[in-house]
């Protein structure tokens, strides 16, 4: 048998454990009787432990480097020897002591965080923050850098990203995004009262299947259950299950949907020869947020799409039945500045991460003090979304990545509503009139063009290099700026 | 480390890949998705490998053989010695080329079985089947037994049991049980047709999970969903799941949940510190059934249970206040020979097999042949049930046990009828006036003593020891015949 045929061979039971792992945390999620908790955290952590052991082995690291020599340059073959050669280093450049002890302050920082954050108490949080940050810089050092630590963490969540490039980034949004929030707040407040409500679950539920079925989620290899916090998991990409919460805001269950869904649909889309192999699935963080936010903002909150799906939100809520797709659309559409991220709109999300980002890299680099984080994260505020929170609660302690030492993550979500614009340009290029398919609620040429370019591929290139395939040039927010400033500034007629 | 404790930390990690396995197996019955069963299937099998591999391990061998000289006779570790060397025998006995062929050949049977069951030709089914007793008897060589080859596979399912213990139980209730039946059958047809109609699935759904929380069922530590085929699993004794199905025969749903919630309260009366321990769960196939039909039938088809339950059951179903208990009960323990044994009442179940016993053990020392099953299933019908079916579907294709090679099951079934009345007449002597508590909806005296006497035994016992330590005496069918000679007569006036 030859290397790659091993290493493949091998990774199988590496996926199977994978699998099950994926299937015991949604349960976890949705179904688990509340009691099972202990064996369940005993479950997994064995098998965790047996797939880290599994790939670390020495057989694996041998298949790896005998399969690297084996594979022809630019093959599928090479491709999943790269996939697999920097899961490895990632999986073993770090110390298994770092690693541990690390699980283990993340662990009591969370909890350590929930309490600080339902009391308002940074200075709670503040001690075990700061050794959150001593052990990822650790972390950065272990997994080498050359220009700045940063760029060794956010790696882990986006390969290839450093803080040079999320600079890049951010300085090509930041004072247009900026001014295009100020100028919204100028042509007056809207009032969406009309979207909160007594919505029946049970009718919001059905709706939810419904739409997601719609636009081409697949039922028959996925399914849609209720979690509190909602996300996309599943134990394989023909096995990909969706959760949502129903809330008071009738949008809130939709959007959620749309935007699971398209993490989900990208997970279905991997080719059926690829399933449990390496190149399985989305290639990064960003990536995928770009289809979870191509479904939701460029599609969901688009006057084609409600066009087409009023009659069927009207037959369901019908208290709905005073809004045309006009008026919902600018409804659904609100910008305001606001404090907490999750509910932000989708002009002023990027500068809820962009904030994040400046503070992370500071934090790193050391020239900001755990102890002036606060005042720093108001100032920011301050300066971009022209708000200052009230409290540390809706502030600096509103999120939960850093409780568990996850520093680096924060900008793929801006890349993911960036990159989103940038793909659907050349979508648009290709297809011609999209929104008049969308508007007679044909999706499929939407979804199999994103299937074709970027579903297909799962990992097969690196990030940058799908980015240049797809789309034909380097990723930049070109696309995005003028896609969003365009469509609010004709919604808010500026 | 000692080596009882090296071994008990080795099991866990066998006890997390069984536990994936059973959620995974659990949610393949109830929420995967169709189009993913070829993926669970690859992460079952890859599963299923690693957990064997670990058992039979050189590691796992090692330590059973260390930790046998260091546990003192007697103890709990010495119960999990024998335990891990019981199953480690089962695994290791039979090459695993052969339970390799077995298994290629049970699921190719499987398929013909089912078309053969369709098409009502036997003839398509004869050939396989005579293949699987062939493997299935080399099983029993390698598994080894003294007086009958039947003692070698039977012991498989009940830790024990031979031929002749078969023989012995099946002596004590074959003439009883015929004698019973046709004296039913000249007290005259009853009419059970008012339990058939339209009940709606969310109304059964709800009293059923009612019902099993009636009873003791932890809710906390396990669930209840819908599956075609009922069955109890979960992957641990503080996750235990069941399962039921809804049919226009109203006590279809009813008795099935009470049936699987005994199969639950048995695993959930599991004590704390023996969870994921080779000493947690049920110690036999037998002594399970015992318990379920303990629920099903001793409790859930008596006088004092309806008496108790009628009011809840006519505020669920209004059509169902046409019943006063007396008229309840006496059609839920309708007594009339049928050909399907999963239909079967409580009086008739066991002849159903004894058939089946009988032909087992023929086929496997040579005294009946293949192509004279059919004739001879129908034959035992007639003489034991005074029915022959019409077709081998309704007759000796009706089963899929032996498609899969599964000899020597069946009189487990039988014997949890049997044991289940030995081990209720103990605890009637202990507390009293069961009738009494249970007409009052007082179910915790009677699960109280089951969780002390048996379920948190676990597997510290042989079966035929618990029996002994249970009940005080072996293994016999006086109670359950005096049991439902008694009851049944009553209902019929005989």
């Amino acid at each position: 048998m030859s290397s790659i045929a091993a290493l493949k061979q091998l990774y199988a039971d590496i996926d199977a454990l994978q699998g099950a792992e994926a299937l015991m945390a949604w349960d976890q999620q949705v179904f688990m009787p509340p009691g099972s908790a202990g064996a369940r955290a005993a479950h997994l952590g064995c098998l965790l432990r047996m797939s880290h052991e599994l790939f670390t082995s020495d057989k694996m690291q041998r298949l790896i480097e005998e399969a690297a020599k084996e594979a022809e340059p630019g093959t599928e073959d090479a491709a999943t020897v790269r996939v697999l050669k920097r899961a490895l280093d990632q999986r073993t450049k770090i110390p298994a002591t770092l690693v541990e002890e690390k699980g283990r302050l993340g662990t009591l920082g969370h909890e350590i965080w929930a309490k600080a954050r339902q009391d308002n108490d940074f200075g709670h949080f503040a001690p075990i923050l700061g050794q959150l940050i001593e052990l990822t810089k650790q972390e950065g050092e272990c997994l080498g850098y050359t220009d700045h630590i940063y760029d060794a963490l956010t790696d882990q969540y986006e390969e290839g990203a450093t803080k040079k490039s999320w600079d890049h980034m951010f300085d090509g949004i930041r004072k247009p995004i900026v001014e295009l929030v100020a100028a919204i707040k100028e042509a007056g407040p809207v009032d969406d009262s009309a979207l909160y409500g007594d919505w029946p679950e049970a009718d919001q539920r059905a709706f939810c299947d419904h739409i997601a079925r719609a636009v081409g989620f697949d039922f028959n290899i996925g399914r849609q259950d209720t979690a509190v916090h909602p996300f996309c998991g599943g134990p394989s990409t023909t096995d990909v299950r969706l959760t949502t919460r129903f809330k008071n805001y009738l949008p809130s269950a939709i959007m959620g949907t749309l935007h699971e869904a398209g993490h989900g649909m990208y997970e279905q889309g991997t080719p059926v020869e690829w399933a449990g192999s390496p190149l399985a699935g989305g290639v990064s963080l960003g990536w995928h947020e770009s289809q979870s936010r191509t479904w939701e903002n460029i599609v969901g909150r688009s006057h084609a799409f409600w066009t087409f799906m009023l009659p069927k939100l009207h037959e369901a809520f019908p208290a709905t039945k005073a809004f045309d797709a006009d008026s919902f659309v600018k409804l659904l559409n609100k910008v305001e500045p606001s404090f907490i991220r999750v509910e932000a709109d989708e002009v002023t999300y990027s500068l809820h991460i962009m904030v994040r980002f400046e503070i992370e890299c500071a934090l790193m680099d050391g020239s900001l003090a755990v102890k002036d984080l606060p005042e720093f994260w108001n100032e920011k505020y301050r300066s971009y979304l022209g708000i200052v929170p009230e409290t540390d609660s809706v502030g600096c302690l509103q999120d939960v990545h850093w409780s568990a030492g996850a520093f680096g993550y924060f900008p793929t979500y801006a890349m993911g509503s960036i990159l989103s614009y940038q793909v659907f340009d050349c979508l648009r290029a290709d297809l011609g009139d999209v929104d008049a398919m969308m508007a007679k609620g044909e999706f499929a040429p939407i979804l199999h063009w994103l299937q074709e370019k970027v579903y297909r591929q799962g990992k097969r290139y690196t990030p940058a290099d799908l980015v240049q395939r797809v789309t034909g040039k380097a990723f930049g927010p070109e696309a995005y700026i003028a896609g969003i400033s365009a469509k609010y500034k004709a919604l808010y007629g500026i």
